[in-house]
């Protein structure tokens, strides 16, 4: 169940690095701290919708693009 | 700001629809209460990413697709 958190860090963080700015920049840009970065790109956080589109944007991408190679997660347990 | 939550909840009924399933199955396959997935539709919930890739799970898309056509969100208010 965790596996599609670390998919999407690693997502933003390639989408970051592409861009060459800073875990503090990108933080600055979506109004988050630093440490909230940190822990998503480390798949430690369940980021919700507006919180992905505010990365998106930050990171000069669509949500979707943002999404893309993370995994749909089986409903029932 | 909520803008993003109704395109997101307009994409989970169409892709709903596509499949010819009701709310309730829909609900039954995420482990979502019916009620949840309404307000979904309606754009009344920020669905955290795990529950956007369970929804995926259930409609048979992935992630990206059910965030097609979602804008992204000025952060900076």
């Amino acid at each position: 169940m965790p596996f599609p958190l670390e998919q999407f860090g690693q997502r933003v963080q390639l989408a970051r690095q592409q861009l060459d700015i800073s875990q503090e920049v990108l933080a600055e840009r979506c109004g988050f701290d630093r440490t909230y970065v940190s822990l998503l790109e480390n798949g430690k956080r369940n980021p919700p919708l507006v919180s992905i589109c505010r990365l998106a944007w930050a990171l000069n991408v669509t949500p979707a693009q943002l999404l893309d190679g993370v995994d749909a997660v089986e409903g029932e347990e």
